[in-house]
């Protein structure tokens, strides 16, 4: 191992917002936009990535196990992460690869922290816990100033069941819960407006991205 | 649920030790005593205990996960823990049983704490983290004075393999932990010492017992 230098070691890029923020398209486009310019890229996706991460995602996500109490699910999102970071991230940094992340810690403080209603202090230590000194170099964060489904709801108003009122509710917080982390560090992540076409988002990120690259 | 007086609710009885300390029979000893004595006791082991729980020990015992960092391993006995304090623990207590429980919070300091070398205050509070306000009424800690395989070990001197000194070397940081653990809370753990039969090593738990029972 030993120290690398800034220029030798590789990139850490983390995609972060809710599911349909366009995550999956951006990521695929930044992906070959990288090789294009030569890079060595690894993708990755949370939680798993790894035949341990990949057994914790099994339990996280297997629809036997709606019993799960919060602080287990967070417990697990953490586990997942841990063993990603020393047996995939760090080693591919230590290469000098680009690894792009498709969600890491900051989801878990928005959906985890604010949006089950666990402390997110606690959720930003057990997410150091598990990451140690490896933090991502750039975290994208893809969000719309306007909401169309929000809008849709808010209209409904009486209309709207209990469960979609819950559902929007837990978005909304976790929504906040982006928008609170990217407060807190300013420098490492960058709010993406996704409003424009996809490929106007993708331009945004490539300049986001070349400042970071070695 | 509401506020159940102390003379209503359960009790949590903890048993640690190393392997081999004689845990299993103490706890079937105590088991028998206590149902002879009219009492509903209810018998857990950890890791495990609820579905997901059970998901978790496969994970942790697979043999094919031996890349499994120390942060994992002891976020996985965590979250096993919390989803059996909340699923199982916490609604036998509230039911006024017993529970007794192979292994619970102090083995995670001394094997992942002493034994694998994780900061034991940091594991302390994600056992916290863990447990909420479920805390074990009494923890039985099973530990002998002399140390038959210590001995044997210590005489062979170089005789004795890289493996055997380390696994030997492991040994004592955990009987260590357990140790430490003891001396910072010496209301809530008592060691007993196994060196008598296995009869006067459950005379001195029952004796223990009595005193913690409703």
């Amino acid at each position: 191992m030993g120290t690398l230098t800034e220029a030798k070691r590789g990139r850490l890029i983390t995609f972060e917002g809710i599911d349909g923020s366009g995550k999956t398209t951006q990521i695929q486009l930044l992906h070959q936009w990288l090789e294009a310019e030569g890079y060595d890229v690894l993708l990755l996706r949370e939680p798993g990535g790894t035949p341990i991460g990949e057994q914790i995602r099994d339990i996280l996500l297997s629809v036997n196990n709606t019993d799960m109490s919060a602080v287990t699910e967070l417990l697990l999102f953490e586990a997942a992460r841990a063993q990603l970071v020393k047996e995939v991230i760090a080693p591919a940094l230590d290469e000098g690869r680009i690894v792009i992340c498709d969600r890491f810690m900051d989801s878990t403080v928005a959906y985890q922290g604010y949006g089950r209603g666990l402390d997110p202090d606690l959720v930003d230590r057990l997410n150091l816990l598990a990451v140690g000194d490896i933090l991502p170099d750039l975290t994208i964060w893809l969000d719309a100033p306007d909401d169309a489904l929000f809008r849709r709801i808010s209209r409904r108003k009486d209309g709207a069941d209990r469960l979609d009122r819950e559902k929007e509710s837990f978005r909304q917080r976790t929504i906040q819960g982006f928008l609170k982390q990217c407060e807190a560090y300013p420098e490492r992540i960058r709010r993406i407006d996704t409003s424009g076409s996809k490929e106007e988002t993708a331009k945004l990120i490539e300049k986001l991205v070349r400042r970071t690259l070695p």
